[in-house]
């Protein structure tokens, strides 16, 4: 899967593509399948692994469930009866997908691709922790011009700006180590009472269902948690999350937009992008495709919303089915975003005597408070006007020195 | 190109593909060919025809321009590259793209493929248009419990339910009607310089500008305007069409879900979608999968605006990009709804009996209005409480017959 | 009201205020009063003018009506209620309200304070076409570079950048035109049944429906039409507009914003904004505010059509009400911005020499595009590259006379 | 503060509004000035309490403030000015504000008010989990018939439906509580230069910021951080936290909406509202004003995300100023649903009559799934179909139990 209008959606590889969306939900199967057989309720010969199922899907089939799926209005009921057709007479084939419902595979394959998609993100939010970190010490003391409503401002230092765009990514680094991944099967409308059913008389309800969806959980390295369909908290915050990371590198791309301005010219793309008129140029692409998964996030991590806010009854009409393109769409476009930030900052040319040179040539137009202040203090003003500079560089390196740590 | 994710999107078939938005841009280089030499800028033997360019696009190509899209930060370098070194050493692969921009090609396209898209789209309402004109006047006298609120409020009849739907279609009609399909011609910077250049001295630059954009535009079925960059609007307002389509068709389809809840039962789909585990039901799916397209549309539409307001310079950075995809989403999803909701209301069940034997049931609930208008008049209630019925249905029949009449 | 989050708000004066909304819906009552009376529904003792009304509305009253709108969910049933006490034991006091709902009072006093903002806002757009033209021609050959993706593309005109952001605020003000005012009559479900029944036996229904809301509509300068209570076409269009308006304005602050940088200084606010620490700053604050205004817009009018996409039954529940405070506060926010640009457009300071000098050290980065195609034509390359300026320039122009001229 | 346009805003009470904002950046000078001369940076007569500053606000100041607020884009400016020269020549006058920015003020008065709100929207979680709690074990047992996608699916209970609104507001809860409220102090660029100019030279930068800035969060309640001026994520966790409280309730009000249904009447609001022309209506009141929070909300938070994300510098021009008032009303319009929610659960009214009734008239519309599954098991049908409902609502009443046991 590439996609045309979006440049760079090739880095997403085939995270959350049809394809995987469509091995997760066989995965769900096959793990289901385990649940049921660990749990003793079905018998041992049902049991299926997620290869056997695999090998069901054919040339073409995915495009045919994917037509298929508008006649029930989503993709596992063609998928089950493509794959139990496939399975024959077997008992496998018998109980497949028994105790579960469409809801419960859609929205554990939508877990399991976006627990795939936030493991590759946080690496990349620890490989940015790290380049951030170097920038944010290695600079700490060049000097340069801040400014503000795009105005000069006060001196600062490079580093000190480096921190600021690294305590944006701390923070959704943070956010989306707090994000869970959790299973969801409920049956038909939340009480499992097709797998109570199937086990027949005498089994504890509460000893089984924990069983059976902790087994299935373990397979899928999913989190067992009571059904949540009408709830839809987990698709939220993989929205919250995801829209968090884009705030933060929407912030450094827009910075380096400015800074590589040519009549300012203090950082640069290490490779600029070319243009298909004019040869000279080397566009900041990599700054101007990140901002543009900036723009697009926010909006659909509140369709997001406003899909968990329609909710009604045990599963709500359109407002369900309106997440599932969504939720993929936003969590693709910020893994390709990831991929894209860690490369600007990777290659990111940064000019000390540019800064230096614009610091001095700014004049009374960054010192004017300086005197102002020692003014009111009846003081000379003193050498530097770069205050706790040192300090907050400092404090955000201790963040990052705890949560790379965290992860190592 | 079918969406695992997006059940009903095979209605879209191929408009605004990958493919079609590639074959787009081509015909845009084409045209533009045919401009130069038209105009007796480029000699004849620079003439290329769309044909011969879409022969030297092979299998994988398609691929492999979107992932090279990512270094100049669009898909029409890798393109025009591609198209040259097909072209060898001829005059047309000299002059193959002289005089444009990548956003001359970008933006053009996408207005051809929302063109194609649109056509389609307005079909479809015509045909909404028809059947609705059709309930309207059939069921006129068709009484049935009016709700506001989600309570009983008073009589209304089906046909007027019909002429209110009616009324959303035709609404969207008329704004579909206005839309404008504009060529995007402007070289590097919205000035043409190149063409003019190109030209060599002598020209004068109005009338040749004009005559080039006049033959593109006519090769292209679009309309010739000045450049329009870094002015949003012609995108923005084939958002908020599709949107003001599928704001209609969001209501019929809520109406048609609660109308065909089991306790009401007064419409119900013709064919309803079954369910993986649960044989007896019957649910509204194509309401469902129309409810899920006007929920996510708006949204989409409001990031193309924030993509309009966000402009700066002759090109902006980000949110250019932003609307591409967001645009070719929101524009097949729209395609894909008005099929759905032409099926729907073609299909449609509408179960008189219960209209009727609801009213009854529902008592002073819906004529204790009646009984306090009456009151106040100092007259005995009349025999129905239907008011101006019959004249507000003629109102939207009326409306319907000259839209109708517009495009037959 | 004055809004201390929202610099600038006091430019709407009482605009859609809650006293101008209040005032609204009086004139609704006193306007069907009217309709009712001319059509012989009720007695001409009935008739009670806005004045009258008025006079009821203590101070403090506002406030209580606030309060009590909860629990019917609406402020017009406390409104009549108080209304009602203060006329007595009239006639007035009897026929008020009668033959409408709450729905209609409320739409249509959304409609008669949009339409009081449209006409403030129309005169602002008016006024910056007056000036945008005057720039347009004035610096028609004034150099500047042309920047895409923020970095040098080819030289353009200050002319032509004035003549683009016209074309925007000309596309605006066509839209703007297009917007219609619709009366909201239609009683408790849309079926005026309350009218006919209030009428008595022997009228005829279509002439009674007609006679009276076409009084109602000329008594406020609304358009007469069916009533639309569950088709929201008419709040989304004022909400579109609006939208289409600060995309205009938007990317005429980001130039601003871009251009008076210290590092390019082309333009400047004339008069900036203070800091409140840094004496020497100028802020360019009007660009500031503008900006946030459009974007702030698009996710308003985006809930405007999630509103109407929500539509279900004869009123909707929640939907409708969403829309009140947000179309309020999308139109008050357009009016500011719509002063605020004026007066920025107004007040340019417009630096020829800063853009001349510019251009010049831009050197090759602005001529290369020009020397290759000089050398596919096989020419010299010619004395400037300004390509079809003056004619784009004065495509806008044109546009701007018939536009100014259809208001004259 | 009322909104004629928002019913039950009076229910936010002072919260947020500008009165409350302008008392906060009081505080916010009365604090910091306490920090300067704890700090021994500024002389001890230098001190000002918020109650002395305060009485220097007189009637129409705020007005005055408000409007003079637009020509330095904040309301900071014109507020420190009227301070300062209602202080005349003293030292308090000479040191207010000294060492703060106008984003100082603004951010941390931001933090200040929603804090105030999120203390009582907590109030108002933690009486809906008890209310919710009471409710799920007391109709543990209650049966009623589950619906997916509008159709009958398979019985459940009472108790199971109020577990699973529960759940939702427990999450609510959880993320409510995660929300940081940081104090904001850095000075023009975040260095908090002009504060170690003041304190002249010897004193250790580190020591001294975190100081001062321990003293003014001690004095407001805050937690002290670095400065994040250019770095949102304290505004937009505001935001999304808002708007899971908002979802939660939203999915309960929609549950209400549709089983309040007069075909369905299995719950009803206990005080439903009237209508001002059907003297027979009892409305949904509450949960029409719920959902019309729930609709409104995520919008808004996208707003806040976007402002984030276009962050740029050390202060951003328009999305800084458009999170001001979109942060308050998002705010504001919590609280009010908060309560309103609180309200709804208190006097709902549940039917367990109709519930049962509905359920028995079900028939093999809610049986067809057990049989099915009891034939695939080979067993007769179990007495009942409930599954593991017993178990999931104790698993909710014990979260319930954990999350209440926190906080008491």
């Amino acid at each position: 899967m590439t996609d045309l209008l979006w440049p760079g959606d090739h880095h997403a590889g085939d995270v959350f593509t049809d394809a995987a969306v469509a091995d997760a939900m066989i995965r769900v199967e096959a793990a289901w399948s385990t649940a049921l057989t660990e749990a003793g309720v079905a018998p041992a010969d049902a049991l299926v692994d997620p290869a056997a199922l695999r090998a069901l899907i054919g040339d073409g089939d995915l495009d045919r469930i994917a037509i298929e799926a508008e006649s029930g209005g989503n993709p596992v009921i063609p998928l089950v009866k493509l794959l139990r057709s496939g399975l024959g007479e077997s008992a496998t084939a018998q109980w497949l997908h028994r105790g579960l419902t469409s809801q419960d595979v859609v929205d554990t394959a939508l877990m399991c691709c976006s627990a795939t998609a936030f493991a590759e993100i946080g690496g990349e939010l620890t490989a940015q922790i790290r380049i951030l970190g170097r920038y944010a010490d290695r600079f700490r003391a060049t000097p340069m011009v801040a400014r503000t409503l795009t105005q000069y401002a006060v001196p600062m230092t490079f580093g000190l700006k480096a921190a600021q765009w690294l305590s944006g990514v701390l923070d959704a680094s943070e956010l989306l180590a707090g994000v869970r991944f959790p299973l969801q099967i409920g049956g038909a409308a939340g009480t499992s009472a097709a797998l109570l059913e199937l086990a027949g008389p005498g089994r504890d309800p509460a000893r089984l269902y924990r069983a059976a969806t902790e087994v299935a959980a373990r397979e899928l390295g999913l989190e067992a948690v009571p059904p949540w369909h009408s709830v839809r908290t987990a698709i939220c915050r993989v929205g919250d999350a995801s829209v968090a990371c884009t705030d933060a590198w929407g912030h450094i791309a827009n910075d380096v937009l400015t800074l590589s301005r040519p009549e300012i010219a203090e950082v640069g793309e290490g490779a600029g992008g070319s243009s298909s008129t004019m040869p000279h140029k080397s566009n900041p692409v990599l700054s101007v495709l990140i901002r543009r998964a900036a723009l697009t996030g926010p909006p659909l991590a509140s369709t997001l919303h406003l899909a968990a806010a329609d909710a009604v009854d045990e599963r709500t009409p359109g407002a369900w089915h309106a997440e599932w393109d969504t939720l993929r769409q936003l969590v693709r476009r910020t893994l390709v975003a990831a991929r894209q930030t860690t490369r600007l900052l990777d290659k990111l040319q940064i000019h000390e005597d540019r800064m230096a040179s614009r610091l001095q040539a700014a004049g009374q137009a960054v010192t004017s408070e300086q005197k102002s202040m020692a003014g009111i203090a009846g003081l000379p003003p003193a050498a530097d006007y770069l205050g706790a500079t040192q300090h907050l560089i400092d404090a955000q390196l201790e963040r990052a020195r705890k949560v790379i740590g965290d992860r190592s």
